[in-house]
């Protein structure tokens, strides 16, 4: 499958190489990856084990298949204990690991336990990205796309551009990884690594350790990115030995005269802690342009700061002082072994002592379960994401950061430079002397049942755990009002929220589909539902429609309250293979402008739906406004494969029908 | 007033004697105490500043109060950090302490900084009791009875019997304090000491801690009894040294020729692991009576077993073990002091390593925010309630035990006597080195703010606060439906729900009053809200009514619905009192077997209920049964101040036409 010079040798290009199935590697074409490992958590995790059961998989395909129990927590009522008792016997059926509830965040936790470079890994989690610090090709994906990586088919993806990150210098005092990623957003945004491979390599890499590069690969999800990925080198190769599994190491790096198809540098020495404002990852600018500003909430934790590292140097800022007042200092350890670590230094009980609220191991606020901020109130995270309303507030305002602003200002009680309060109070830059052993643990980590065993196991399917929705074909032609007019950005945290209230019901789609859109529209399910036997409705949408999350009920919902067709102005990757996968039409306008010329409420017609999905056939078609009598130009970009489930009403019934 | 011989003697009869500012020590008749200390914590406390400000308070008369942060620490969304930032508003505004968010358990928080020999305590959490451990006066009452002890007013209740309890022996190995309240339950039930104060007395005391005191004085309230109490001696001493508060040591004992209304003795060398079966801490049973049932939680923490010790027994027995894989299991610290001590030792690093979820420190799962078991399965907790429903999950088995039988189980899968489990392992009963000096750290406890700074203080009412409802006077007569006929023991649990759907609404009461009796009767609320304008409704129920915590909600959603009468065969002392405090007439039948005459549905008719309620007159009275034709007689025990509340409508409404 061709050399160094047609892939351009970078580890990307590398990684696809090692892995290609299907198509060729030219940006744009849909190529076809082989998985070595997938990741799947808890949220999405019951979808994908009645997916399985749905495709008729006996035992999964690939070499390790992991379920992580680490989103939903805080068992409000028994649908959340009966979910995970659902998902145990589920992986017990199907030959999969189980990550009991406590063991940690998926992330961390695979990375720890089973990140082996020059390997692909699909997770039904957008953060799956973050194994791209191992030397590791890790992809975010619909559940759906994870299923079938389990049975044993190919991630199907768009051939990326691969965008090299020329890293030069060394990070200052008090500037971390967070840093470096906030940087990337504030220069670029959250589109602007859509349909790119974010690659790092350079001479400021050395000062950069493995969870370090954790940190900057997880959050490349809010740059768009299909994934970032780092070489395996002595960082990897020193990060595996601390977890006894220096075996597991290969040498994963560029050619020399790497090619990437676009290039930008960051010389780390001249970083300085930035800060991401409320309510957009993208949003980023100088802690010292917010300094001052009253702060009364600080959460530590996330897949976006996970590492020993990242809580010792809170721990150690924190040490013999005592968070201000009025400020809720909240610490979610990221995995049992970091836990263990931490205790082990004395860290947890520095912190304890400074007024911490020790949570579990999990996402826990970082999903909206718990930890909600006051409406209005500012809330300090190192978290990846501050979409509005993801904290379980409405009116929240949360900001990102990194652990050093996070501490510095969960002590003053406002937003705090680090460096101008280690000025102010004659701190010097604490020396950190973490293990170089970490305390593995394996015992919450459950191996897969030998087949003989997993084949007499019954799922435990309680009360809260529904069948997925019928998915009938395509029509051919639709008329329908436009139900909602959205703009820019839309996350998937606004299409099906998560949080405290609707994430007990992520296996009951009829249920879920109650909090639809609801943050935009909350009348949005109610008048979504009436019109579903009437011909179903349409949305319209700005840029970037469904960026964040991987979930794939932000695609089912909608589909499930009648959405066929989405006319949009562009489309997040996950949510638009999650549209095709559950057989909604994702359309984009020729032109933008016709974006402005809709008002909601006008209805549109479209006739030869399923003409413009027949392989070969011009992916183009014409709208037209009856409202207004005007007509618009879009076109879709499915893939043949694609088109074929969009047909059938999703990729489901497309494989049951014996489709591709 | 008085001397000994009048009194008794007893220990309880010393601290009330101290105390007595109205009324005869005979059991019975209505006494009235100086209080000087009291505790409100966040799921009543928020009522309490409400009622405050109702009374028109400036600053509190108390020596110390305290508001605690500890039941409602989910914040699944923003409701409860505006109910955070509203109490710590209000105690500013009122001269109390506020103890923050991760400080711990009110009781042994409050026991631990606070608790002084010899002194009186009201809290608005049934608990409160607790604190009978240090030799103090503790009761726990409605939320307005400690709002007016905060304003000055003697706190009011009939003078209890006191039951005195001698204790001999010492416990075997693998027994502990909560074996011994469990105990008292299998005796005696959950109504065994309903207008009693037990009193603990005998050489068998030498071998209790004060913590050990407290799990038995906690879970007195599970007992009925009004509270518990415990001499100040040496290991009273002993405690406040190791928590540096020596000096707030004062003997409080017993005379030696002190006079019990009641006797019952217990030796302690005879005692096994008992535990208490699904749903009523009254259903006691020995622990091998049940062995070997699967289990699939554990839970240890609550102010049931709160100390140091619980935590550190069930540490050393799990090190280098493994909790079982299909067991959650689940440690909530009570306090950061004990967290703390916890973590110098090792306990929780032991924890951690065998499995536990290490939860921040609060009441999380023993009053339903978080930890809710899924349907049917098994949950062993060190709790002291297990009313049904309580956990958050309807149709729960709650099991209620020592540490020591929990931590056997959770290694073990299933229910286990811990002697069975250390005699097949060949396990010695661990030493335990506990720390001679606590981590006394005060850092999350602020002080009251000065009278002139606090005058200044505006509360901080976010939307969620709803004012107090209008309560208008009792009328002369009532003509209403039975619209609920209820059994024995239906706890407040049942009453008002706390738990996670039902808490974050502690201070809506419109929209918490939707919840009322919904477990008994799911379409309660709505039926009564259609009867409000047309007369409202009677409730019949059996024995006990209203046992269990202290939340005040329970008399105030029923009364906002309509509810103006209750007949029932007897009422728990807490609920008894708020009914009054909130203008609901509680009769009892003269003949207790006229409850089984009534049918729900039936229409009751009682004439001359104002004539009833004027002081000096006969409390009987005459109920219509109309539907049936048959009359029942009937009679209240409100003493005159009550009669003048019930009358107004309600205590405060009494208070604002300037009665007493």
């Amino acid at each position: 499958m061709g050399g160094g010079p047609r892939s351009g040798g970078t580890v990307a290009h590398r990684l696809i190489e090692d892995h290609l199935v299907e198509g060729r590697m030219v940006p744009g074409e849909e190529i076809g990856l082989r998985i070595d490992q997938t990741l799947t958590q808890d949220a999405t995790g019951t979808l994908v084990m009645q997916e399985l059961e749905a495709l008729g998989l006996d035992r999964v395909r690939t070499e390790v298949s992991v379920q992580y129990v680490d989103h939903n927590l805080l068992q409000a009522d028994e649908r959340n204990a009966e979910d995970h008792a659902f998902l145990r016997s589920a992986v017990r059926r199907f030959g999969i690991w189980y990550s009991k509830p406590g063991n940690g965040v998926s992330h961390p936790t695979h990375m720890q336990r089973f990140g082996i470079p020059g390997t692909t890994l699909a997770g039904s989690d957008s953060h799956t990205c973050a194994a791209g610090s191992l030397g590791m090709l890790a992809i975010g994906v619909g559940g759906l796309e994870v299923a079938l990586a389990m049975a044993g088919q190919p991630l199907y993806l768009r051939m990326p551009e691969i965008w090299g990150i020329r890293l030069t210098g060394a990070l200052p005092e008090w500037v971390s990884a967070k840093d470096v990623i906030l940087e990337m957003l504030r220069r670029h945004g959250v589109k602007g690594a859509v349909n790119r491979i974010v690659e790092y390599h350079g001479p400021g890499l050395a000062g950069l350790t493995a969870m370090d590069r954790h940190v900057i690969a997880n959050m490349g999800a809010e740059l768009g990115a299909t994934t970032s990925v780092f070489p395996a080198d002595a960082a990897v190769r020193d990060f595996l030995r601390t977890e006894g599994r220096e075996q597991d190491y290969t040498d994963v790096g560029a050619a020399s005269d790497a090619r990437y198809d676009l290039q930008d540098e960051i010389d780390l020495s001249t970083l300085e802690p930035l800060i991401a404002r409320p309510s957009s990852p993208g949003d980023v600018v100088p802690v010292r342009d917010v300094a001052g500003e009253r702060v009364d909430q600080v959460v530590l934790g996330s897949s976006a700061n996970p590492g020993l590292r990242d809580f010792a140097i809170a721990a150690a800022m924190v040490e013999g002082r005592q968070a201000a007042p009025g400020v809720s200092f909240d610490v979610n350890p990221t995995s049992r072994e970091i836990l263990q670590d931490l205790l082990r230094t004395g860290a947890v009980f520095d912190l304890i002592a400074a007024g911490a609220r020790l949570h579990q191991a999990g996402c826990l606020g970082c999903i909206g379960m718990g930890q909600a901020p006051a409406a209005g109130s500012n809330s300090l995270r190192t978290f990846p994401r501050n979409f509005p309303g993801r904290s379980g507030t409405e009116d929240d305002a949360v900001w990102l950061c990194s652990p050093e602003t996070a501490a510095a200002s969960a002590l003053t009680g406002a937003i705090t430079d680090p460096r101008d309060w280690a000025a102010r109070d004659g701190v010097t830059y604490p020396a950190m002397d973490l293990p170089e052993r970490a305390t593995v643990n394996t015992a919450m980590l459950e191996p897969p049942l030998p087949p003989h065993e997993a084949a007499e196991v019954e799922l435990e399917r309680g009360p809260n755990i529904s069948a997925l929705p019928d998915l009938d074909p395509l029509p051919d032609s639709i008329e329908a009002p436009v139900l909602l007019k959205a703009g820019d950005h839309v996350s998937t945290d606004e299409i099906s929220p998560a949080g405290a209230k609707a994430l007990p019901f992520r296996s009951n789609i009829p249920k879920l589909a109650e909090f639809t859109l609801t943050r935009l529209d909350p009348d949005y399910p109610h008048r979504a539902a009436r019109l579903r036997d009437a011909g179903g409705h349409v949305i319209v949408a700005g840029e970037n429609w469904g960026q964040g999350s991987s979930r794939e009920h932000a695609a089912i919902t909608p589909r499930y309250l009648g959405l066929r067709v989405i006319i949009a102005k562009s489309y997040a990757r996950i949510h638009w293979q999650n549209l095709a996968n559950f057989g909604v039409l994702a359309l984009e306008f020729d032109d933008p402008a016709d974006y402005d010329r809709i008002t909601a409420g006008d209805r549109l017609r479209i006739d030869g739906l399923r003409a413009t999905l027949t392989p070969g056939t011009p992916p183009t078609l014409r709208v037209r406004n009856t409202t207004r009598s005007e007509e618009y130009a879009v076109h879709h970009r499915l893939s043949d494969r694609q088109r074929t489930a969009v047909l059938a009403g999703g990729t489901i019934p497309a494989l049951a029908h014996g489709e591709p």
